[in-house]
Parts: structure tokens; sequence; C-alpha cells
């Protein structure tokens, strides 16, 4: 069944008509009675198509959903900002797995530049993303993507747990940091991914996330992409966490 | 450093003229002298240019490699066959996680046809990504795709472990299947791992593959995309299996 995150308003009027109506109307192609799941990213809901017309559709409300799936830890990965659109590809794999927050970060090695000007238009495209993932993947909540902001210029003071994912720690040979962190999580822990562009992480970068409190993990003995380092994280949080 | 998987006889004979020997020269722009990783997918060395020219170089071995950092235990990949290109991403990310073989598997609800005349350029193609995936994330052994055929052709009897990744099973919230597989592998146990296209496997076919010996497992709570399950089965393996 499809879901959909609804603004707060549409769910009290029992109203979409946004692009989300579009979907329904003219993509699944949906009737008077047909079930979709609404959510305003607090709360989900089973309601019944009750009318469809001008690109507006009303509902009713069936019943709240139980259902809870998302993962026990909050994790906000900070992607060094790649090239090209493999940051939506991150977005949206990293959002199937159960990631809950989005920083792109601007670091030394960071090929792409975003200037102010681009960054709102970017992030609107981005939470997009998220919102589309979300329901596809029938996430209870929505994932985010903040911001995108240099490196120097986040806090990470919030944080429980903090994981730097870093190639040369791969290439040692260090296979027992990562694990470590997350075998001891804990319900309701705050986590922060970091992890670098395609050129990797300067050194200088590097040292500054450790005394911010980073740990430099290597994600196996293989060499990762930085679209697949997420993913191999969020994947062994989901299995060391969820599964029994 | 890059990797090149060459054939026997280059290594033999210590040259390189394929399209490897216009990567080092156009595009990596090596000089004599420069230090390559070459490769039989048998064993690995590390080698240095001694020439370049007219699209052929040749090398000297300076010594073997060690280092193999291959999973411990055999995994090939039955992927449903997907629509577009996602079996081409499915396999750059499965082998950079570790994966061995890929079988693509004509499925009920696979929309894309392959008839047997195109299969061979297709493999072809898979088969050079998979070089290519291989050489890049620097793996020990080079993985490959063997083979697309209809899910009744193929022969599941070598394995010892079979996951069949099922999504009704996540939407049952069963949660114990896979870690209760993936946490007894045995080093050299032989995985398979199958995984239905976009629109899921049919009761049959899941009939069918439980009389095979699969054990139908959910990936956790959420609904992942077929792109997306094999990345989380192989993640796990690592994580269990090689961080310590």
């Amino acid at each position: 069944m499809q879901k959909y995150f609804i603004p707060k308003e549409s769910l009290e009027k029992r109203i979409i008509d946004n692009s989300d109506a579009f979907h329904i109307i003219k993509v699944m192609r949906n009737r008077i009675g047909d079930q979709i799941l609404v959510s305003d990213n607090d709360k989900t809901y089973l309601a019944e198509i009750a009318s469809l017309e001008n690109n507006k559709v009303s509902f009713e409300i069936i019943h709240e959903e139980a259902g809870i799936n998302e993962l026990p830890v909050f994790v906000t990965i900070f992607q060094g900002y790649p090239k090209g659109d493999k940051f939506e590809d991150i977005i949206k794999h990293s959002t199937e797995l159960g990631c809950n927050e989005f920083y792109g970060v601007m670091m030394k090695r960071s090929i792409v530049k975003i200037d102010e000007k681009k960054k709102d238009s970017r992030l609107e495209r981005f939470n997009k993303i998220c919102k589309e993932a979300s329901e596809q993947s029938l996430r209870y909540n929505m994932s985010r993507v903040t911001d995108i902001l240099p490196l120097k210029k986040i806090d990470f003071s919030s944080y429980d747990k903090k994981i730097l994912c870093y190639e040369e720690s791969a290439k040692e040979n260090e296979q027992s940091n990562f694990k470590s962190i997350i075998s001891t999580l804990k319900k309701g822990d705050r986590v922060a991914i970091l992890i670098g562009p395609e050129g990797g992480i300067d050194p200088d970068e590097v040292s500054y996330l450790i005394d911010k409190g980073f740990i430099p993990c290597g994600l196996g003995p293989r060499i990762l992409r930085t679209e697949t380092a997420s993913m191999y994280a969020l994947s062994a949080i989901s299995y060391e966490m969820e599964l029994k």
C-alpha cells in the first residue's frame, strides 16, 4: 500500500491537494474506496479515499497504524559532498536502510562547490527524495537533509557516538572499532557517521574530527566507494540491533 | 594504487596490451617507474612499469602481495532480473562488498526479457563491470556474472546455505532467520542469496525455492528496494565474519 507524508493541516482537513494528489489520481489511478496510508510524520493512519476531483483528494481515517519500524538509534550521516548525483543515491538507499538525517559536508577533497544561492534549491530537491524514499520504504518517520555546510561549521556535540569511516583504517586492517561501537549502542542513542568524499579525508580533517570525539573505523578489508559506506554502516546497525 | 586483472599470458609475458594499457597510459597517465598491482585472478603482484608505447605496457614484478581480502565464505547473488540499469549498480556495489558470483534470474515478475541472442553481449558487459569494480575496490579475486537463466533452470545443489530475501517476511516481522543463518556460517561455506525483481517473488516461486532448501528471511523491518537487499546481506556477512 502506498504511503504519503502530508502536512499537519492536510491531515486535519482530510484533504490532499499537492503533488501527492497528482500521484494518487494519475500515477496510482486510485478510486473512491481505495485505501492509502497517510502520516503527518508523527503518527501514521490507514485512510480510505472519499473523493477525487480536480487534483484534490479527500479521505477518511479508518484507524491509527501501529508498527513503528524506525531504527532503535537516531542516525545522522555526515556525507562529504560527492560528485554528480551520488548524494541523491546515498539519500535514497540510506533512507530505506533507516537513516534519520543527512548533512552534506563541504570537505577539502570535495570537488563540487555549492554557493549559498543554490543551496536552498538543492536542499528542497534532496528533501523531496527523502520524502519519496521514506514513502516507498514505508518508513514510520521521514528522513531529512538538514543542511549543506563546511566541516568546521558543524556542531557535533549532541551525539553519543561518533564514527569516522576511514579508508586508511581499512587498508591498515583496523577491524575492531566499528563493531565495538555498534555492538554497545543503546536504544535512543544519537549516532553520527562521517564519510569522506571520493578523494577521501585530508589528514588535517582526520585530526580535527578525532579532536571532536570521532573514532576512525574500517568497514571491512575492502575499499568501499563513498556511496557504499553509509549502506554498510546502516545495514550493520540494523543487523546488530533489529535482527534477533 | 591501481590494480589490473590481466590474462595469465599477459602476466607470463609481462605485457599489457588491451584496454588496460589505454587506462594506464591515457587515464592514469603513468610513467616508467610507476607502480601498479597486477593479478591473474590467482595471485596479486606489485609491479613496476618498464616501458609504455603504442598502447603496450611492459612491467617487471617486484614481489607477490599478501593481504587477501576476500569474504571468508563464497557468496552467489541470484538476482531476480530488474529493470533499467539496476543490475549494473547491483554488480558494482555488491562486488565492492565482497560478492563472488552473480546470476541474473528470469522470474515471473521480471519485466525485462532477455533473448538468447542478446545474452552473450549482456554477459560480456556485466563482466566488464565486475572487473572494474573488483579493481577499484582492490579485491583479491574478481567477481563474475556466470549466466542469466530462468529460475527453474538453475542448479542450487552446491550451496551449504540458501537465503531467500523475502519482503513478506519483513512485513510479517520475521526477524530471526537471517541472523541465525549468518551467525553460524563457517569459513569456506557456499552461500546462495536469492533476491526477487521489483515486483517481488510470486508465491509459486517461493514454494519452489523452499522445496530447494531456501529459507525465507526478512532483512529488517523496512521495505528494501531490490537493489538494496544484496548490499544489506553482504554488509551483514562482512560485519558478522570480518569485524572483530
